[in-house]
């Protein structure tokens, strides 16, 4: 097991309803020596990959994006969320449905911050469904940026966000990938 | 003048109505080079301090404060915010009146993460009004812990948070206090 996978076991508490609680160190209290060491763990992973900027999305990817940024040598960009949509034209934009919330959200970055020389490593804390993933991979693709990578904290592997990413061709880091869990014994297996 | 006021002379952008545009590398984009010095320049001005933990709030903060707590060796919490309170008792909340949006916002952090041992550093974008600010000590305070200190990259010392924060004993540091600023010329004039 590495750093994360072990501090899931220890301090992530699984509930009913396929939901794993990290938030005493992964996105209400932040620890980040954690985030250090998943910085370093991805940086070894797409080492050698051309990478110039990191996109995450607001809020609990913007710590974790920004301490692992420290290993890239690169700045982050977080993209907001929104319920309106902004009509000026100096944003890309993505409405994204959640298949969780059974909402629509926008996600919104300026133009300014993306461009088509970026090599993009995206970097979030979970995914499931993948649906914010699908709108920065969207607002990439408007900006004619690359996406050079994908790294995720942790992933649900139980459900089909991953594959649908991997599918697509992308390169997919996740540095836990959950493909059981249970809320009554509270135990989690990870995909080795 | 240090790096954070270089570099708000460099790039950041004066636009009519006292807005100071530093998207391109403090709350947009994140030059989390500039933010590991901040958090070096804060480590040092709270040298001697006892602080165990970071709390700062959602979104713009955050990336700020998780670089910084590296020089603490502390963990971050970030206070979320909504507009519908939360009432099962399980959270801090503050009502925060925005004068600048005229609307009211809740702040909320969860009882799990602030207690009467915690010695706690506030770190924050901005302050203005100071609207945020008091509601995060208002927080700490329901919580019975201690406000350390006070960490702000910019303060715009034309508005009254600032001066009032100080008067009620609290010890500020900002990084830069802008003065004056003029959208016409673009200049800005930093306090001494």
């Amino acid at each position: 097991m590495n750093c994360l996978e072990e501090r899931i076991v220890k301090d992530g508490v699984v509930k009913e309803g396929n939901i794993l609680k990290v938030d005493s160190f992964l996105n209400h209290q932040l620890d980040v020596e954690l985030f250090d060491e998943m910085g370093k763990e991805w940086a070894r992973r797409f080492e050698g990959v051309e990478i110039n900027k990191i996109l995450t999305i607001e809020a609990s990817g913007i710590g974790i994006a920004c301490v692992a940024a420290r290993h890239f040598n690169a700045p982050v960009v977080f993209a907001k969320k929104s319920h309106s949509i902004n009509l000026d034209g100096e944003m890309y934009t993505a409405e994204v449905e959640s298949f969780t919330h059974k909402n629509k959200n926008m996600v919104i970055v300026s133009k300014k911050f993306l461009n088509e020389n970026d090599k993009i490593l995206i970097i979030d804390d979970f995914l499931a469904n993948g649906c914010a993933l699908q709108g920065l991979i969207s607002i990439i693709n408007q900006a004619g940026a690359t996406v050079s990578g994908i790294g995720i904290a942790i992933e649900k592997g139980f459900q089909n966000g991953g594959q649908i990413i991997r599918n697509m061709g992308y390169r997919l880091e996740s540095l836990a990938i959950v493909d059981e869990m249970d809320a009554k014994s509270g135990n989690i297996i990870f995909r080795k």
